[in-house]
């Protein structure tokens, strides 16, 4: 209730502050029966963590995750599993200037009003950091949708800043820092250089994500106010810094005509995929397909104007270790808040028609 | 749980089909004290109703609400308030050719395989009508957001299809039938042009919707999972055809450095509102701006391709009254959700922080 | 969130107070697929509603139903159930003088505290009027139970205020106006004389209630916090008047060994039941079994001493309809509490661990 | 949803098994601003932790708890706070020869049915030993309650088997291994000598526990779900081997009349409260009552008929070190659910009537 928690079914509660002792979160509701350990869950958090390129934060974690419940044997339980991950680069100096002022662009300023108090250290809780354990219930999500209905997760940047990526190949993702789909080698050339400008320049760039699920069973989702569609920008619009949120055709969907919208069904399948996978709220089987705007990283290394707690005028400098481009680190963490999405859907949707309702597709 | 209420605090859980006898919902959570009859509800349910233009369904509804509980003597007691909207005009028959076959962008090919049984009267449960309890609710919510922190909520349509609506101000939105906040009569004029042709040519189109909150309160939103902006896109995307949700600068942040999006802070205020009056998940008390892609009508006068419950291959043709741009109607939808999503989260946050804590910002 | 729903995958949302123009309730989660009519409700609402011996209130109420949706074509289709009751019998004159001070032993000074307003007509909310949709909402409940695991219920009353009611047989609950499960014609006498006593005295007594359900699958119940038994706790307690609950043994446990208590295990099944079919908070298969203490009524026609709202000293004395003891009625209430638990749990079962692992007991 | 969350605005999300690597909770809700440090919470967890007499199980834990978030410079954030608990003494082997069949009176034939898979040592998430996290989130719960409205909580012991324990005063609970409310030497030797008895055969015995909460608010509490008292009865019945719960008069009230239980009002209070601080299930502000039974512990050594997973007859006898009553150590934890419900309602009565409305009561 009080914002911390995800998912009804397959709830994953979090915890923690950048710069405190740890962070984590408990699983409550994956189903009993599944093989899991450590190495189920660390490549996951490996995707997503600081320091893998010198286009993201040189911050030094090994963010290796530590199973504390649930699990027996091997096999989880049915019972709470508990991620742990102890945190280790905790240079909170470097945040010490900033503790009585509110940095442009992040949540100093609300987090204070709200509450009275705030852990400055590293934006506290509101730290991008917070999303490691996310990734890591979302890497046990992951594994039982794929063992029960072969869905598999993908996804890409499809723009830095001005620079658009053309889609490519799934196949080149992992192939440049960046995330991209493509074997352009002087499109990474590009991306490169943008990124090294913007350290020299001690400014940021925002970024557009997408991702995509495959394999996803027919009928996920409610009819009204938890369609799927919503839970997914619900799920989006929470990862830090994500400013839009599109299904499907998406924003595009506004200068179109409903003859050109409305996707077709042939007995073969759908002629078309403008719904992004969902109709009426309920997964139609086809790929869920969503996109993803993340702003500009807010701690730059050019001084802003702002205010302290007394509202007098200051000026702020972020010197921390911080991403040029937050989107670079964001695809799996998208990847993981949808795999959230859909295994709760889909226990729902066994809780309400039964185990044999769920299917796989049967149109493409 | 099962995906028919909405909010946490104050939580709206509606009822009812396109064509069955009634529609309605249940409001728990609505503060005691409230003056409240009919007559703060059925405006808002008349900005929604069919019918008003010709460029809308020409259903006729009167949609007059009865408030059934929750209401002694003309105050809120607490307690749960029911309304009740009896449906009228249940012309079933125009939707008879349909209930064996899946109209293209229609809910129909996901509710059949979910629920292995389907309304297919008007859309039943999956129809746009459902809105109307929702908005019936939101007027409760805008009276006390209203009386409490002075908040209130605007909507214009700023794009039809291509023609883009530049924003002039507030005071021309119902002073045309789009909800344009524009008075340039050419505008107006292409629009009713574009809208009348598509009803020769029995098509549809999309539009994009802005909706603003004022004066809220800061400190609303949660710090991880339901967050502010994430409950938001949750209840935008939620609406029946819309399919992107931006807060403040949105996709635009994509192509935005650092230094451009981040809003600085002065002794009088932020110097901008990229941030769309919320930052960390949190309102920072400026104003709250959304906006929202909606697709073109799916329900069309044009044979479109489809199959039946059997995978035969069928031509589907709707023949009821419908929108051919349901982006019309929507913005007192969009207003109605973004006044759910911040009654909510004013009653979370008294919870967490309690009632002195709530305060009308500080700076603009 | 604001305590008038129950359940969370079978959600029944009620509305309404005892002299306003309707009751009722919205049922979200009810599987789709069940034939479903007013037919199957309307005799577990007779079962329950006044004036039917004279023992009870003899307020007339038909508590005629109407399903305002979430069926079609006499089936249910998985979205949410609406039930309407309309009120008949307004007499709301016979507690106009009770409007400004606060009955003994009833909420009338909790509410006026909690909401600094309240509807006085017949205790408005906090009237146990409100349990009939709770009964309807169970009707639902009960008939899916019985066709997928053959689950029933039963109930009777095993005590008098000092009258003790020894069980004989399930047989005889409605051969007698007290859902005594007994044939002893001086027994149901005694109980006759003591209320036309209790009449005659303008004095009320209290009541205890067994009830229980057969053929339970296997499993039910969550390991912690939502304990089969809790929840069946919490479902109980929550009944108007209910000051106690036991399951199995109940407080004989207190002076009970372990070598007593402990159910032993056979290859032909437990072989005692101290345990109310309950263990660790799951469901073992065996009969559940529950015992409530419910209160005498706290309307009486004897003076009473109490406040007004200003706190100065009144005599009160109710002059309305009412039931001398309120246990009578309260079996099928009590049965239908428990089937909303058992349907939530086992739909919950089911998100959990599938479909397959419901099971009806291999053991007795 | 999954059971293993407690309250819905101050909630706490346990995990851990009785011999996993670790137990601990997720406490989400905590009103920001409250001094806390782990001294605040072991104190709480000592009077609970085993080892302390002879008397009960000879465990060795150290029970040290760590607070891992949601406290900066020693002050609640308003951010989760987690809490874990090393496991120390992990004897499993004790446990060893009951993995393949069902102890009598415990979980262990329910888990395997409801999971399919199940954690033998010590019960795994079954155990009583999950009850610490819970004492230690309640820790905080009591010092934000007594800080807000001086509300106190208290426990006895009021019967061992056949012994019962008169009320004599608070003070003396501390003074005997008992949590006897008794200064009688005569009555606390007959305790420890049928303890010793109990040892001796190798046998156990129930319990019954009071709990008392002084100065709470008046109007805390739902009208018709989340009833104060359904939510105490929800708490109790969910502590481990808790067979039976009371408010106030209990199942006295079955024998009583309505001029007899019906606390009347005077302008100086009640004047008596067979209530028991609830009436229309809110408080009234007078003391809130519940008494609990406890069944005699399941875990004894003397062989008793158990059942394999193949169904085959086997003997099952007990070896661990367990308490011969599990009530002897049930009081701080009662104390601890009652506090988790209180603070629960308290920030709901808040989210929902405002701060100025949570007051002290007016009348004892």
């Amino acid at each position: 209730m009080s914002g911390n928690s995800f998912g009804k079914l397959f709830t994953v509660t979090t915890f923690g502050e950048s710069h405190g002792p740890a962070i984590g979160c408990v699983i409550d509701g994956c189903p009993p029966g599944l093989a899991l350990s450590e190495a189920d869950i660390q490549p996951e958090l490996d995707r997503r963590k600081p320091g893998t390129s010198r286009h993201v934060t040189q911050r030094q974690e090994s963010d290796t995750v530590e199973i504390l419940s649930g699990v027996y044997q091997g096999v989880t339980t049915g019972t709470p599993i508990a991620l742990l991950i102890r945190n280790e680069d905790q240079r909170s100096k470097d945040y010490g200037n900033i503790a009585e002022s509110f940095r442009p662009g992040h949540a100093d300023y609300a987090y204070w009003h709200k509450y009275g108090v705030r852990d400055p250290r590293g934006g506290g809780r509101s730290s991008a950091r917070l999303t490691a354990p996310v990734v890591g219930a979302a890497a046990i999500a992951k594994k039982w949708l794929a063992q029960q209905y072969g869905t598999t997760f993908k996804g890409c940047m499809s723009q830095l800043g001005e620079i658009a990526v053309p889609f490519q190949s799934w196949e080149h993702v992992h192939a440049n820092p960046f995330f991209a789909a493509s074997s352009d080698a002087d499109l990474i050339a590009s991306m490169e250089e943008a990124m090294d400008q913007l350290r020299r320049d001690g400014d940021s760039i925002g970024a557009r994500i997408e991702v995509v699920a495959q394999n996803v069973p027919v009928g996920l989702g409610q009819p009204i106010y938890d369609k799927l569609d919503a839970d997914i920008a619900y799920a989006m619009m929470g990862i830090n810094a994500v400013k839009g949120v599109e299904i499907g055709a998406g924003f595009a969907s506004v200068a179109q005509k409903g003859t050109q919208h409305g996707d077709e069904l042939t007995p073969e399948g759908f002629i078309g995929n403008n719904a992004g996978g969902v109709l009426g709220g309920i997964s139609t089987g086809q790929d869920i397909t969503v996109s993803i705007a993340i702003k500009p990283t807010s701690s730059i290394r050019t001084p802003r104007r702002s205010i302290d707690k007394e509202g007098k005028p200051v000026m702020v400098e972020t010197f921390g270790r911080h991403d040029p481009c937050v989107g670079i680190r964001a695809t799996p963490i998208a990847e993981a808040m949808l795999a959230l999405v859909l295994i709760d859907h889909a226990l729902m949707h066994r809780a309400q028609c039964g185990d044999v309702s769920v299917q796989t597709p049967k149109l493409k």
